[in-house]
């Protein structure tokens, strides 16, 4: 290894499996200096670093990346106090507009016109606060795939293109972002030059199987065998279908079959909004089905079955948050 | 009391508190003798009579009706084995066309011709399997009214006008049974000469209150103070009564505000299907959404609360299938 410090500097956000590995991917390809910011998990993490087991990484114990800190504040200096320009952020936490905006998250440690913000996150529009905040940066978003470990799929990066920034730009800051991830050993990742496809892709898995699944405090295989693909899921593909379309995003016809027949029927996983709902844990609702159903309207495509399941979830939402305060007084 | 025997025969089917309060109410006319088909219940009944504890007629212990029999066939011929002719068959069951369609139920009591049958049950085309099978009877409903106890509504019964009868001979016997149930004691009973509005007035309830309570497992206080009221019962209510109107039936527009907010917000009441489902019992879905629904795909209605509520609850009834299948392996 070059004694040489690493070209770009890398801030990254969100301390769950998906930034652990986004951190290691990305200080193994020798091109990134990787800040975590953590929370709960900085004091744990700071003395005893990880302990990774994954298959494109093999046995990793205590591993630590570049530098651990409590809080994007203290990662916009240095030890020594001064100023640190980062190349690229990377936002690995989950989607909650409402709770938890990105733009608020990242804002101490982004320099505009230059830090291009990557996230690695559920949803929707998601992007749309960044370009607002900061017009002049690139952004390019990639899902957590959470589904990749049943379905094998490639993960797909790709830039958000828009006005503040010339297209060749951001799809050769996103190419470098992809480089360097490749070569740090994620087997599976793959540049596409517009990501919104691949997002309302993404949104037929998460708008339907997920959604549905968590409402009906269901399986996967138990959707599947009482007929609820048929009745409910297949119903919500095309309504998403035709959203995507309607914003200028096409995606093929034949997608919506493979995406609903491609897991075998005695699966038992159970998606990520239904452990939150059953944890207690705050859902990624708007990003998922809000902000499609916003675009909807905007755009007059018809959309009865997600906008009932978004009412239905919002009404989850308060009976969750009736326990917490319950839970306080 | 005279000692000339009572003028009319009736045959009660559905032995649940409805039931047993309308046996008591016929019998205390003075103008029926009732014959009452109890299934489970038989034994302890014809044994112990019931233990009859009421606002309208006191307390009442060891009550029993005129005759008490294990089945529709025993209750076809009297003690002696010859036949017996009902006047009326009055209907206390719930209601499962699938399960248990009424029309096989009531099948060996009825006379072509003479026996009206009283459907006093939830729902939106009941009458039609009987007026299917008995062209020339007539034939009249009365919903079980749970909410009376909370809001004190009149119970409205009348006559399903149809073209095997003159409507004057419809509401003529409607208007008997009516005036032998006042004379029970039945304080608040109403003849309608056209009960479809009364039902589906009783459907804005049934069709939303009870549905999406079950669906989401809350009470009706907690439905309203969720907001769930405005985001999904009004919704529902108006798809309802546009469904009534296109039917023939238009309701006021004044009676969905009313029905929505009718109700303290305080109020823990959990509807008959919320105790259905946490029971597994079958819920009256088909006669409460399936058959509104039917009506307003022939009719052009748009339907999108309703439809995916009941898309829902038909995977809630597969898990409670799912259940009991495993319960008996």
């Amino acid at each position: 290894m070059s004694t040489k410090p690493p070209p770009y500097r890398v801030c990254l956000i969100g301390s769950g499996g998906v930034g652990t590995i986004a951190s290691v991917v990305l200080t193994k390809s020798g091109q990134a200096h990787v800040t975590c910011v953590l929370r709960s998990k900085y004091n744990y993490v700071s003395q005893h670093g990880w302990d990774i087991d994954s298959i494109d990484h093999g046995k990793l114990l205590g591993w630590k990346p570049g530098r651990i800190v409590r809080s994007a504040d203290e990662a916009s200096t240095d030890e020594n106090g001064d100023p640190v320009e980062y190349d690229y952020v990377v936002v690995c936490t989950k989607q909650l507009p409402n709770l938890n905006p990105v733009a608020d998250l990242i804002s101490p440690v982004m320099t505009s016109g230059k830090t291009t913000v990557i996230m690695i996150q559920n949803g929707i529009g998601i992007e749309e606060e960044i370009i607002q905040a900061w017009p002049g940066n690139a952004v390019m978003s990639s899902d957590p795939n959470v589904v990749v470990q049943i379905a094998k799929d490639v993960s797909k990066m790709g830039p958000h293109l828009h006005a503040g920034l010339d297209d060749s730009v951001s799809i050769e800051r996103a190419r470098r972002f992809v480089d360097m991830y490749v070569m740090g050993g994620a087997s599976v990742c793959e540049l596409v030059e517009d990501i919104q496809v691949a997002r309302w892709e993404k949104l037929l898995w998460n708008g339907t199987f997920n959604t549905v699944c968590a409402l009906m405090r269901m399986d996967v295989g138990e959707i599947q065998r009482s007929k609820g693909r048929e009745s409910m899921l297949i119903p919500m593909m095309w309504e998403i279908w035709n959203i995507a379309k309607a914003a200028g995003h096409p995606m093929p016809e034949t997608i919506v079959e493979w995406m609903a027949y491609r897991l075998p029927d005695e699966l038992s996983y159970r998606p990520s909004m239904l452990l939150d709902l059953e944890n207690g844990r705050p859902m990624e609702l708007e990003v998922i089905l809000g902000n499609p159903l916003k675009k909807a309207q905007e755009l007059g495509v018809d959309t009865p079955h997600m906008a009932t399941v978004h009412k239905l979830l919002k009404l989850e939402e308060w009976k969750m948050d009736q326990e917490k305060t319950a839970g306080t007084t």
